[in-house]
């Protein structure tokens, strides 16, 4: 603190001094906007609130995550819907990923621009405007994979696949969670079987994901949980094989059950998404050695600055509703600094209430926060800064940031 | 939702229907990225969840507010950071606004590339990269305004100043509210003495944003706390100049106390942002006359798809956490038609719990929402559809989305 005050005082009107360079405000942005920073630029140099990657901690559990899953036999295809980013969906493809799952059309899309195969839409495509787009895009990469839920659906899929001379590639989608899906069992066998009977739509198989259950507190409950919900995904596939249904896919699983899935047998692969990152919710969760759930690292912090210091236990940071997702009951935490608790103060401040050594925290400090929720959080930034220690060392586009469409 | 479901299935792989033209979704999204949709797409057209502003609500809200203005004789600097859009600033110039407030220094510079002066930065700029920016903003921007509330930034201001030999206007931001700002009273005159002693900043008078007061529920209540917070911004004014030293901007206020802090004598401007747009969170503050808060109509919406009918009385929506804001306590709200209760579901999906007629909504059929809180909302989406009826007028770009820094 006392170093970044003398330096602010000091060199205010000067430029930055990084690797014994100094670069001006305009050259911090240009170098910025291409995502050319590699070695030139420190956490310092960042305009703030800025979304920070740790390098080391996202490498360490990608591989993590990519080496579970090939040791269990598991096809490995990562949610693109915590990350949005181009360059993780390729990194995820390099460590063993067989794709990207995307939440919706307008996000597949955004992927499949930057050359990321091997996508899997998690959400039924419903409407002429998207189901004309999922066309398209089925053309430009055929092994896309769609997921339906519901009979009419499907038959305007076939429709438009037909007029387009294509087939498409579906899952069912199982309501084994709380959010969509058709019923596992006979409701399903009857959606497969219209699928069978259609010319220009194929059946890859089944999607079953139990949001409910990724965020069970407690290893053996959330194991209860995820192995009830699960097991009725299996049951389905093999109902649909006995009836002589080729079901080769069984896709599921998230960051919180990603070594409980892998018992299941029958399940082909996990998409879990928020493992890269993770978050104080996940935190949460306890894993199979303790309350505190960690078997990724966070790799994922807010970096705010202290722009007001009201009295000497409260400063304010320019980072607040706009910088974090709050559907989470809990706050954004301070983990690199004692005494630091924040609580929201509007849309573009945080009021941190100090104690201890923190009373001593001035204008222009930095203070990084582990945030509560990673995907919604990510959705607010347009680039991403990939750090090791104080340096940046990427910055990397949030290629389909807002494309919840 | 009958005409929806025989649209859907008929004319599934055509493409929409409007004003005797036909528009595949390629051109759709085409008329969309240049935002020039005249007359020509319905709502129906729109990819969903997408962000809708009522024309004649919106238009209705800034002729009253300006109107209201006008006749008490203050000036009006309504808050950027609720639209973000450079277009809705303009409208609210032509209306007889003075400028423009901007919450942080990348939300002003994104209004000043679009030619929109009179700015009002009520963050205070703190930090070499920021202050750098601030001067290049003032060169560009003489009449711009930058918020101070601590000597050492008051001194970095100067000196970056200084250096480029220019002179900034600041404007003392008092600490009324829980946020931000000196001390009302000596510990700001000791900061406009401060000022006044420098060469390169000029003081153009003091901001004072009672953000606590402006959600207060009760409008006797709200009147007492926006009374007893600007009342001592009002004598800190009064303080200063009984010192000699003017100091002709006094700027406040909010959608919440527009009508209060017009009969406190002493405020020059005031600084409202929700009342264009409206949201559930403002129209449960209670206004003059009742419980429902309804002095300016609820202009903003969320449109969403039904993309899945898990049960009779539960459809899923594509519209969650990444289409709303979540940081109140109350859902979105449907008010154009009975029986639908939203929940958040994830974040990509809403889940409806449908009673009575509800219940017969399908696959296809969109919902439209009232927004728990507009500003973190707008920051969500790059554009706003502008309606008029069910026709679509314009497309408005978010030119300052995601420019928190």
């Amino acid at each position: 603190m006392g170093t970044r005050r003398s330096f602010l005082a000091g060199a205010l009107a000067a430029p930055a001094v990084v690797s014994g360079r100094r670069y001006s405000a305009v050259e911090i942005g240009r170098m910025l906007a291409r995502g050319d920073v590699r070695g030139r630029l420190s956490k310092e140099d960042l305009p703030t609130p800025a979304l920070l990657l740790d390098l080391d901690a996202f490498e360490w559990n990608v591989s993590r995550m990519a080496e579970h899953l090939r040791r269990h036999g598991l096809a490995f295809r990562p949610h693109g819907k915590t990350h949005k980013c181009a360059e993780i969906a390729r990194r995820l493809i390099r460590a063993g990923a067989v794709g990207c799952c995307a939440a919706k059309i307008s996000e597949a899309e955004a992927f499949a621009r930057e050359g990321i195969g091997g996508l899997l839409i998690t959400t039924p495509v419903v409407g002429r405007d998207k189901i004309e787009r999922a066309v398209r895009l089925a053309r430009r990469r055929p092994d896309t994979i769609f997921s339906v839920d519901n009979p009419r659906n499907v038959a305007d899929l076939d429709e438009a696949a037909r007029a387009a001379g294509i087939r498409l590639n579906l899952a069912i989608d199982l309501h084994v969670g709380r959010r969509t899906g058709v019923m596992p069992g006979e409701p399903a066998l009857r959606l497969a079987e219209q699928i069978q009977s259609l010319r220009h739509v194929r059946l890859a198989g089944l999607q079953a994901y139990a949001g409910h259950a990724s965020h069970v507190v407690g290893f053996e409950r959330r194991r209860q949980v995820s192995r009830e919900a699960m097991e009725q995904a299996v049951h389905t596939r093999r109902l649909l094989e006995s009836k002589g249904i080729p079901c080769p896919l069984l896709s599921g699983g998230s960051t919180g059950t990603y070594n409980i899935d892998v018992e299941i047998p029958g399940i082909t692969e996990l998409q879990p998404g928020s493992f890269i990152f993770m978050d104080v919710d996940y935190n949460r969760i306890g894993g199979r050695d303790g309350d505190f759930y960690g078997d990724f690292r966070n790799a994922l912090t807010v970096l705010s600055t202290v722009i007001s210091k009201p009295s000497a236990d409260t400063a304010i940071v320019d980072a607040g509703l706009k910088a974090f997702s709050t559907d989470k009951p809990f706050p954004p935490e301070c983990r690199t600094r004692q005494g630091i608790s924040y609580s929201f103060a509007g849309d573009e401040h945080g009021r941190l209430t100090l104690s201890g050594e923190a009373r001593r925290l001035e204008l222009g400090d930095r203070i990084e926060f582990v945030i509560p929720h990673c995907d919604p959080t990510v959705n607010l930034y347009d680039r991403i800064y990939c750090v090791r220690g104080e340096l940046v060392e990427a910055c990397w586009r949030i290629t389909a940031r807002g494309m919840s469409q």
